[in-house]
């Protein structure tokens, strides 16, 4: 009877809701972001501490739902020559390598052996565009250039990622070949570029013209579903050539962020009202699917060391290019930190590390909290130090002026 | 590598929606409710014709979340006073009645044993509020009095099915006593009673207190989430007691129908968005939880006399006491075919009855697709006869007035 009631639908969802809440009310109390809120109420409810709900499938589908639909309507906010440049482009390689190298070294430092090395080396590639772009986007801050820097070189880090674990996957089986490696590397950019120019040129006009049509007229919310249609439809196709299904849902929200409708019902509202419960959704899963029980003394160490490497990697990749092309110190910061934490993509790759027989549970539980860690530390770092400092520049400037 | 791509829930997901997008292409061909054209693609596509997707554990947690979904925003749009009175009591109670004596000797005239028929006589009992208060309102039908005499009825059935479920489980098992029976009905009411109290008179004014809040003004999409979360707590509520989820989120909606808000976002139109992806995927969903090839020519007899019976005794038990009760010939019949819908309930009590062993896959498929024909019936009648003929009088009077 119990187990029947915790493995109901409505008792996942109304309890997925309610921590939701309670992470918003957290996040008010604490002055953070509301994700930071619901990655803690999560880690509170979840198997690390009370128990109260598992990382069910239930919850995984509807924590994926959320990821897509809310890269999807951070798509929607950008225009693909914002995103495609060859500045951000350098950012993503050198935000790549240099967490590469220190991964590895890293590992190797702690005794693990080749193979564990590259795969941790690898997992520290990640970048998460998720939490970022959200908590940039609660600020207000996603038109700003820092933003369109992290995200531009966060979708291209995510194809670099997905090369080096092919390469990781490779090398540990000795199957590497630069043919295989360039094969991986056409598809993705091959997906990225044709993608875009679809949706650009012909879906974004097909929705308007579908807008037009007397179906339309009659059923005002046939544009939305459509719409809703063509971004899983996008996330299905990026999975399917081993890209992370969220790179394809943005692709298609930049796709139809400037389409103007006139008949039907606007699917930026509509998906902005599906992001404001699904991504919560998302956001609380988590913090379920983190279990602090699996780490030992031993463990904690070089969980510890890993994450101090993975954010200073980050943040000194990204920040010397993003320095020497020319932006401020503030800026370059921003992007540094903005690009590290690493989300579900790493504990996506740490999973397949585990399946595969490459990595071990200690290793694994590493990964997965070192990616939590980033994640929770990032919008701290964006909210109370870099954009509380230039809020004080703002009001010297004000001052300034006044005088 | 196809199964894992059939089973990605980005598949899935665009898969769904595709469908109900041809679902509304051919329901504006053949000029019928969206729903319809739902279910049959469904079909197409389901397990019956095409195969392409059957019902996995997500289709049915989206199916689920939108039945959730559907039933709070028709709840939203009533006043608790529209649906509880007596009149609706006394059709939803003749309503039953019929139908289960019709199920009853109809499986017995087939040469069922009796544990069988009195399980057949209940999943007669049942009747689906989702599929008729959709088609109502997609005609803009929801404020007339047959809609009102629909759902308040309907809300009742779902309390008598139930208890009709308990009697016969125990009747089956010669369990039966007064006691048990009361007690079952007892829940129900109460859940009702209190429910629909603590919703208008506690919840409703709380919703509206939190939108005067700090947090609401700084995050105005809190109290959608606190919405949502509600509906989906109704739902939980209503299913620990062994009535129907949809129920549950139905009071809900009843009771935040009539909130304003100052300082949020408007709930009530972003559960309109989340109805617009997730009812459709509820729709599609019938269609592909029915599977044709179960159905043997023994069988198919036994389906026809049942589904002819389950609306021949629901359209007269319904019909009479809304006609003796003073409502139009017009409105008395479409009481009557908006009450015969079986939808997913009569499916459910088939599925619990296959599960206790109380009838055999021939009888269990049969309550499917009379459920499912059912369901594809009623929208058609409503349409195209009983809103067709309503429509040819407005404008004979038009033309009488102008004469």
């Amino acid at each position: 009877m119990a187990e029947a009631l915790t493995s109901s639908i409505e008792f996942q969802m109304s309890l997925l809701l309610f921590v939701a809440l309670a992470g918003y009310l957290l996040a008010s109390r604490i002055n953070q972001s509301a994700v930071i809120g619901e990655i803690l109420v999560g880690l509170l409810i979840g198997p690390s501490l009370l128990g109260l709900i598992t990382y069910t499938d239930f919850v995984r589908s509807v924590a994926h739902l959320g990821a897509v639909i809310l890269l999807f309507v951070i798509g929607l906010e950008f225009k693909l020559k914002d995103i495609f440049n060859f500045k951000y482009s350098v950012i993503a390689l050198i935000g790549v390598i240099v967490p590469w190298i220190g991964g590895f070294y890293t590992a190797k430092l702690f005794g693990y052996e080749f193979g564990s090395a590259v795969f941790v080396g690898t997992a520290l590639t990640a970048t998460s565009i998720a939490i970022t772009a959200n908590v940039l986007r609660e600020m207000g801050k996603l038109q700003t250039d820092a933003a369109k820097a992290i995200i531009g070189a966060a979708v291209i880090d995510d194809v670099l990622s997905l090369l080096a674990l092919s390469m990781s996957e490779q090398i540990v089986s000795g199957t590497f070949s630069i043919a295989s490696i360039g094969f991986v590397l056409l598809n993705a950019f091959a997906f990225l570029i044709i993608g875009a120019y679809v949706g650009t040129k012909i879906l974004s006009k097909l929705v308007a013209k579908v807008d037009e049509t007397d179906i339309a007229k009659k059923f005002p919310e046939f544009v939305f579903i459509f719409a809703m249609m063509i971004a899983f439809f996008y996330a299905m196709v990026a999975e399917l050539i081993h890209l992370s299904a969220i790179v394809g849902s943005f692709i298609a929200g930049v796709s139809l962020g400037s389409v103007v409708l006139r008949h039907s019902k606007d699917y930026k509202e509509g998906a902005e009202y599906l992001h404001i419960i699904f991504a919560s959704v998302f956001f609380v899963s988590l913090g379920i699917l983190a279990d602090f029980h699996a780490l030992t003394a031993n463990v904690a160490w070089f969980l510890i060391a890993l994450t101090v490497v993975a954010v200073l990697t980050k943040v000194i990749g990204c920040y010397i290019p993003a320095k020497l092309q020319g932006m401020s110190q503030q800026d370059s910061l921003v992007v540094g930190f903005g690009m590290s934490p690493r989300g579900e993509v790493a504990m996506i790759i740490a999973l397949i590390g585990l399946n595969a027989g490459l990595i071990g549970q200690d290793i694994y539980v590493s990964l997965v909290l070192m990616s939590l860690l980033t994640t929770v530390l990032t919008p701290i770092v964006l909210r109370n130090w870099l954009y509380k400092r230039s809020f004080v520049d703002f009001f010297k400037r004000k001052r300034i002026t006044l005088q």
